[in-house]
Formats: C-alpha cells, structure tokens, sequence
C-alpha cells in the first residue's frame, strides 16, 4: 500500500526533475496541530504519530521521528520501505544534514511551498548550494483518493464580555506597531493570532478553536482570507472577506514598493515566494503575538472563573477516583469520559483544549501519551494516575496536570511526588523584579529534584491563549540558555503553566501542573516588583505527600493554596464530595 | 591649571585639524585598573575617580561619570570649565550619542589608539558617517610634563608547584583552538590572561599582579613584548622577548595573508590597526581567557589554603573590631592596617587584591567607597561596618566582605542583614544539572530581599584570578539578559563570588561575600549535577541575624557553615581568640 504510493509519487518526481521530495506535519499556517486534511505524511508512509517527516528519494525513503515513536514508528512503518531515522540517535543525521550530503549541486528538492515555514526553506538552502527547488505543487494531493476536505466548521465572533477588547482597538495596536516599523501591509498567517485579533472562533483544528484563513492588515484595510461557509453567520466589522486560496493572488499583486511586515518563523513559503521580489520584507515575530499574550483584566476575570469551573470538574474525577479505587473498575478511558462530563455540566464548556493525557501507572512515564481502545489500562492500586487535561470555556482555557495516588503507594513514590509538588510551589511563590524572564526562574521548579540528582526532560511552563491553543507563546519557562534563545519578560496578565514532573520508565510518572497569571505588586526605588497568581484550583493528593521532604515554607505554601481551593471549589460540591474535599485540603504539619 | 592644559590641546587639535579630543581612563591593555602613566584623564581634568572619560572641543570639554562619583565630579571640576555629563541620567547622552551629534560629516575624531578597545572605535563608527579619525599620537603625552614613567616593576616565575600547569602545556592547549580556528597568529595583550599562560607575575598594576607586556603566539614561536628591566631575573622558556614598544611593528610586518585570531573587546585600535589589512582576524574572546577561569585541582588545592590563611586574618579583624568596640578607639583607616598587619602574618602573603572597601555606617551604602585621609571616619556603635577586601597569596585571590554589627543594631538592620545573608546561603547551596548559568542561579541570591520588595545594584558574582586579578570573567551571576548577554555555564573548577548586598542611603550598607569553587557532584541517566564549595571560611556576624527571617533550611545551611569555619580556622588563632571563635560560630535555632 506505501510502496504503492510511493511509487506513484516516485513517477510523478521523475516527470518533474525532482530527485528528493519532502513531506512534513504540518498545515499551511505552521499550527502545533493539524486537521485530517493536512496528515500528508501520515497518508504516504502509514505512520500515525503526531510529529514525523518524510524524505522520498528515487528509490529510498525515510522518516524521521523522535524518541516518542520510535517503537510505533517501527511498528508501522514494517513492510513499507521507509527507514526510520531516529532523531537525536547517535550517528543519525538531521534533515539538513541529509539533504546536504545527498542533494548533489543541480539536484532538485521538491515540497508543498505551503506547508512549510519560509525560516526553515531558508536555512536549509543558505547550506545547499546550487541546488534547485520546486515548491508549488502539492504532489500528494494528485495520488490521494479520497483526500480529507479542508475542514469549514463554522465560525462565530466572541463577544466583547468574554475577549475584553474590540478588534477595532487590537487592529489600531498593531497598525502602532506597523507604523514604527514602517510596514505598510502586515501578512498574518498563524490562526491562533488571526482569531485573537478579529474576535472570532471556529472549530477548524482539534481542540483549537481557530479558523482557517489569512489576514492581511494594511493602514486602512483589513482583508480576511477563509472559506465563506464558515463564515456564513459570522461577519467581522470593517473586513474585506476574501476567498481562503486567494491570499496566495493576492499578494502577488501587492505594490511592488511595499514595506511589508512577516515572520518567517510562520509565514508558509509559498506566500512568501508570492510577494513582488522587490518587497521590504521586516522579519519580526506578529505584534499580536505579544498584546494576545498579555491578557486584560477582562480575560483575566473570565480566566478565574473558568478555572474554578474547571477545578470543580478535575475536583470530582479525583473524589471519584478516590472513592471507586478497588471497588469499581475504572480504566483510562473511562475516566476520560468520567471527566468530560464533569466538564460538561460546567456552563460554557465547549470542549477539551488537547487530547486528554490520562495514564496509569507506567504509562505516566511516557510523556506524551494518550489512551486508545489498543492501549487502554486498567487501574489496579499502587501506583499513579497522571491526568493532564485541560477545557476551553467561554471563560478561557484550561491546563491541568494531577498525579492522583490509587492506593497506596511506596514511600520513594511519596518522595518523588513531594519533590515535583515542591518544584510547582516553588515556582508560584517566586517574588521577582520586572525583567526576569523564564531562565531566571526555572531554577525554582526543578531545584527541589535538582538536589536528589533528578530532572525532567521538558519545558517547565508555556504560555496558554484565551479560549485559544492551549501552547501560546512567547512567554516560558526554561532553564537552558543558548545564544538563539528568545527570552520574554514576564509582564502582568501573562498566564503560564509551572508543570514540573518525573518519569520512572516502566514504573510510573508525576506531574504537577498549574496555570498562573503574572501580577505586578508594587514599585519601588528598588525597582517593580512582581509574582505570580495561581489560576487553577484543585487539591494536590496530600496521600502521596512525605512531609520529610518539604522545608517549613513549602509546607506554609501547600496549606496556603489548599486553603485557596477549598473556598473557591467547595460552594459547588455536593455534601459527601465537600466533606472529601475538606479531608483533601486539610492543613498539614512537617 | 585645567584650563591651561586644555588650551594646550586645542592648540595642538587646531594644527592637526582635529574637532574632538577623546582622553578614557585606560591602558594599552582594557585592564580593570590602570597605572598611573596612564592617568591621562586624571591629568587633563583634575577629576581622580577610578571611572570617567573626557571629550574636548575647540570650545568645551565634557566628563563622563557615573552616579558614584557625581558629588565628587562636581567639586573637583570646578573652575576646570569641564562640564559633568551624570551617565544614566535623564537628557545626558551617551558619549556615542554626544559625538555623532557633535561630529558633522568631515569632522575629525582624535584620540589615543593604544587606549581605546577596537570593538568601542568599530561600534563608534558604524553610526559616524564621513568622519575622519586621528588615533596614531598621544597628545596628553606632549603636554605633559614630569608624566609617571611606564611601570617596570621586576617581574617573577610562578613556580608550578602554585601554578599546576606549565607554560607548555597552557600554550599547547592555545594551539589546538588556533588550529581549530585556523589561525596562524593568536594576538594577546590582557594582561591577566598573559600572566596566566607564561605563570608569570609583576606587580606593574596597583593590586594586580601582571605584567606590562604583549604576547604574540605563532604554530611555533611565543613572542614576548616587554621591558627587558621587567625580566632581569626571569626568562620564561621558550619565549623570544621583544621591546615593550615592538608589538606596533611586529604586527605590521606580519604576512599580508595572515589569519590572526584576537578579541576586539581588548586588543587596542593601534594595534588592530597596524595588521596588514588583507589578513583575516578572527574576533574570539581569547581561549586563555576560558582556560583560566577553570582552575586545575593544585590551584583549587592552593586556594582552598589561601582562603584558610585570609580567613585566619579576617576572623582575626572581627574578633579585634568586637572586643574593641566601644573601648578603643577605631577608624576605617585604622582596621585596614589591623586588617593588614593580620593578613601580613600569613605566609606567602603579597598584598591585596584591590583597594580595601572599610566602609563604617552610612560609608557602607556608597558601593564603591574605600576610605582616606579625607574621609576616614571613626566606628561609634550601632551601625555596621562593612568591610570588603582580599589578598594576594603564592596560593591564590581571596575577596571576601563581611558585614559587622557594632554595638547593638535595630531590628530592621537585623532584617536587612538576615535577608542578604540568605541570599548568600542559598546560592552557595544550589545543586544544579550542568549546562547553568548566571542567570539561572541569580533569583537564589535575591529571592529573599525580592521577597520584601528590595533589592541591590549590583551583580550578584565576578569570576576571580588564581594570584591574578580579583575581577576575572567569563563566570559570573547576574539576572538581567539581554540579546547581547554572554552566557557562561559553570565548570568544574571556576571559581565565583557570591556578594548579595543591600544599601541604605545615608544609614547604612551591607554584602555577604564569599568565594566558591564550582565542583561536579556526579553524573547519572538525568545528566551530570554540579554544587558548589565555599572558600571562604570567616563566620557571618550572629549579632546581627535576626532567625524570624530565616527558614529552617536557612539556619541549617547557616550552621553547617559555620561548623566548616571553626574546624578550618580554629587551630590558627590564640586561646581568648579561639574561645570566641566557638561561640561566634555556635549552632543557632529558629
């Protein structure tokens, strides 16, 4: 079946003069994740994983993944004749690297110029010398039966008392931000800032409501490229609706003298081929990246709210949880659905804001697992289930992570747990001057594991949207500096995860993860001072806490948010889950 | 008599046709401190603060300075017709500023270019269009008369048994990253790194035991560029010695393909100058300057004994200062020579590594103080004297400051003091994964005052020469990170201070520093972790700690620390000495 259509793909290269095809995961507007329409990759080499790409040579394939898949990948991709590249593993290349050594000088590279980031093509070319491209043909479509449409979920406008701020005043924002560079066009093609900046939602990405389409801002106009049948009951005010694929023509045509504002790290390559070659073209990441990232009090209010409605739902699913252990059987899936409709009952409640992460035992351990029907487990008792999950609201969004002990657990257990849980209260009672950026304070959260000789292996914290992608940048935290890395300032309204973790392989996984919204607290001579609000209300499970590991302070903050918790969750329980939840958050004494 | 001297110049300006006159503070070299044939600001503009530049038109003259040194600025400029620009100011441009408004298209800059870095002239020109620079005379040289003669001071070979390593070995190190770089010609004219790889010393800068040379290494020649009455007593081997003077025309004769790898950021613009300018240089911080920030384990060893011996002295003061205080009398001035005297005890002792800081009361929030006979002040009590110094040993630098309550203090200064002192505490007590740097680690050392909204000034460490210069990069702590931050991460073997402070204008200052050597504590699947070990062994003044402001952790640290002094400091010191040592380092409880 692969080979099938690798040959297909094969003729269609040799046709053309093009000696190596490549085909990532990604859609035309680089999003984090990608709907049926895009899985490109996923059609032509069989394997399923969420992050691969695919190389096509006249008689070789292969695709490279990371350490994730590798076993999946194996599995999968049996019988096709692609070859696994393990990303990271000694001695296997990178992409670059590849391409480097195989595409000789006049060879030809051939790609979707529209599902690729204009940086990436770029880069790869300043090291490939002599070599051509052809970028403007998507020559799977031609061998894909049956293709997936592009998703056109309908649209709708969020109105003013959720978004806090007209589109009218987020537009007048960015033409500042134009102005000062000079721009007469901004080219805007990430779908999480196109719908920040018009107020509008859709449904076109799992778990993101984003639409598909493109903006285009000049000092007087504003066009909006996306399918009409989404838009059918949706018109934004002052707009230019134009069709999705005409974006491409359009800036074709614009003035060949334009001063046109971009980020190459988003923007396709296509549409930056498109542009008139004699274009200014300011590389800068959007402006709106920045202003979506500060949220207003507006948001910020509504993000309280949503997160008390979320902190009820996760709240139930651990009494539940607590009280079936050993009596009704319970296995990831079902507590998946168990949680949903805990959301659900929750006004406002639209969906899940990733697929949920809700893992038993070793599974925990694989970072970024979900359950399937194949994979599904069965709880039994001693060890943890790690339930990162989130919700998008009206209100806002959610991201949460508990590591809920199923019986009793090993006093090793209790000790990694008690050092993660110290790590994410560290890290929410960081007292700090204006300025400080995520490598600054990372140190907080991992600290704790830090002095037992242990780490985790991902990000401490990302920026999350309002009811948006649950990953937004640009705000983070993480510890290691290189000289590319792009700090960002924590400024007041920004909201981000402090998730710290451990994985025991074949054993188990912790995690704890909160959001939190940065507060300024006052201003000084010695400066501004600020820290951190916690967003999310839910208790952490005191039965896996070992007070031996925690300083008196750490013990002082964990009594402190369960406090917090108790007032803000229990109006909204039943007697028998307010009587556990009381138990759940009850002081506790080193 | 400044403006005479002035006069003298712009005549001298008006017959070279040179529009502004620029006289720095500096060396040949960039060194921290210079000579005092180097003073030619000083001589200009009367103005003897250690920072400060001048600028002369035909009209005017300007002086640069820094907040330290405004009130002293003004009252020596007077009747000088200099004017004070006050750096940081709101509305005083920088000096980069200042010129390209002043020089117009066809100016003429002139200056010393043996005094000036060639990165700041490079950086400078970039944004002066048609300028036109002077840079090959010292014009000060001519008008001044019974100038300091170039110090010739008789240098010494550092034996290795202190040193660890030999030239040899240092120089083979140098080669690998020339050949890795490809360079024919390493150009080297800081005077520490100089001193490092020949282990040579001198005594040519107040405090800093270098020696006024130029080194040039070649695949297979060392050339040396110093006064030969410097090395009457020492050839170090295999090493052609040059006039001082000779380095301008050696580079200039240096083949026209010449690939020479030198940093812009100290080598002089006269020197980059008189390069061929067909040869290719390579601008990389010197490789020596990483090399020595990493102490070999017989540096570590000797330094570890160094800091015994400083302690002893310092230990010594504090006893001294509080069996004294309120009977004899005592200045800052006075406590610098018992300081003196005390260090003067240890074998092997040299001298200090910097002008003493002995700061009593409200002289503790001036930063930068070190007293005179101006501003000696006599100790009364209820303040703390603040007393910052080092030495320079066979064995090592030591920089310690300690903070000391005379009489009995307020308990808000107990507050300040005990919250600085964690600060101290808890950096020295980090376990982090290898790959940290400054930045990752500074929130430790102010985490505690940002938590009562203070903050200090300064950077939180400096890397430290071994019997070099106390203020040695690439390691340091800092918080702040720009897009230009350069990044260090911690090695084995660097040794960094550890100096939260915090200063009260008009009341009074504090510091806790000591010095720590950064060791790998092991290596395991979650990666390599890294601790440090403190150096310093002299107790922090119970008197003023206040144990509300301290967690349990902190007053463990704080023991353990003081535990470590007793056992290393108590053999040196008398009976009545001894005795107080064991209560000033008793166990406290919160």
């Amino acid at each position: 079946m692969v080979k099938e259509k690798l040959n297909k793909l094969r003729i269609m290269m040799l046709e053309n003069g093009i000696d190596i095809y490549y085909i990532p995961t990604d859609d035309f507007h680089a999003s984090e994740y990608v709907g049926e329409y895009f899985k490109s990759r996923q059609f032509i080499s069989g394997f399923t994983g969420s992050a691969g790409k695919v190389l096509v040579t006249a008689d070789e394939a292969f695709l490279w993944t990371d350490g994730r898949y590798f076993l999946q990948a194996e599995k999968e991709l049996r019988d096709s004749s692609i070859q696994l590249m393990k990303m990271g593993e000694k001695g296997v290349p990178t992409i670059e690297e590849f391409l480097e050594k195989r595409l000789k000088s006049g060879g030809c590279l051939g790609f979707d110029g529209r599902v690729v980031a204009t940086s990436f093509i770029e880069n790869l070319l300043k090291n490939l010398k002599d070599v051509d491209i052809k970028y403007d043909r998507d020559f799977i479509d031609d061998i894909w039966n049956n293709r997936p449409p592009l998703s056109k979920e309908e649209a709708y406008l969020l109105d003013e008392k959720y978004s806090g701020e007209s589109s009218e005043s987020k537009i007048k924002k960015i033409r500042e931000e134009m102005s000062k560079e000079g721009a007469d066009y901004h080219v805007i093609t990430s779908l999480d800032d196109i719908a920040w900046i018009l107020n509008i939602r859709g449904n076109d990405v799992l778990c993101n409501p984003v639409v598909l389409s493109y903006l285009v801002i000049s000092m007087d106009k504003i066009f909006f490229f996306a399918n009409k049948e989404a838009l059918l009951k949706v018109k934004p005010d002052n707009v230019e609706i134009r069709d999705y694929e005409d974006v491409y023509s359009f800036v074709k045509n614009l003035d060949k003298n334009s001063k046109i504002l971009l980020d190459k790290d988003t923007v396709n390559y296509a549409i930056y081929k498109n542009i008139p070659q004699d274009a200014l073209i300011i590389n800068k990441v959007n402006p709106s990246t920045y202003l979506k990232a500060v949220k207003n009090p507006i948001e910020v209010k509504n993000m309280k709210e949503a997160h008390i409605k979320d902190g009820v739902a996760v709240t139930k699913l651990m009494h539940y949880i607590k009280i079936n252990a050993g009596i009704t059987e319970m296995s990831e899936l079902s507590l998946v659905d168990v949680l949903e409709s805990y959301r659900k009952e929750q006004k406002n409640y639209l969906g899940p804001s990733f697929e949920p992460i809700v893992s038993w035992g070793d599974h925990g351990a694989i970072v970024h697992y979900s359950p399937d029907e194949k994979s599904n487990a069965t709880l039994t008792t001693g060890s943890f289930l790690l339930a990162d999950t989130g919700g998008q609201y009206l209100e806002g969004t959610t991201d949460i992570t508990r590591t809920i002990a199923v019986g009793s657990v090993s006093k090793k257990m209790k000790r990694d747990f008690t050092l993660v849980l110290c790590g994410n209260l560290e890290l929410a009672a960081a007292k700090f001057k204006y300025g400080c950026v995520g490598a600054n304070l990372d140190y907080l959260a991992r600290g704790p594991l830090w002095e037992y000789g242990m780490d985790y292996n991902h990000g401490t914290g990302h920026g999350v949207g309002y009811l948006l992608n649950v990953h937004e940048g640009p705000n983070s935290f993480r510890w290691k500096v290189t000289k590319d890395t792009k700090h960002c300032v924590f400024e007041e309204g920004m909201i981000t995860s402090d998730e710290p973790g451990l994985y025991i392989t074949g054993e188990y996984g912790i995690r704890c993860e909160n959001l939190m919204v940065c507060k300024t607290t006052g201003e000084n001579e010695y400066g501004k001072f600020m820290e951190f609000e916690t967003l999310t209300m839910v208790p952490f499970d005191l039965d896996a806490v070992d007070t031996a590991y925690m300083t008196d302070r750490q013990v002082a903050l964990l009594n402190d948010y369960h406090k917090k918790v108790y007032e803000n969750i229990s109006p909204y329980l039943n007697e028998e889950e307010k009587d556990w939840l009381k138990e759940a958050t009850r002081p506790i004494e080193k």
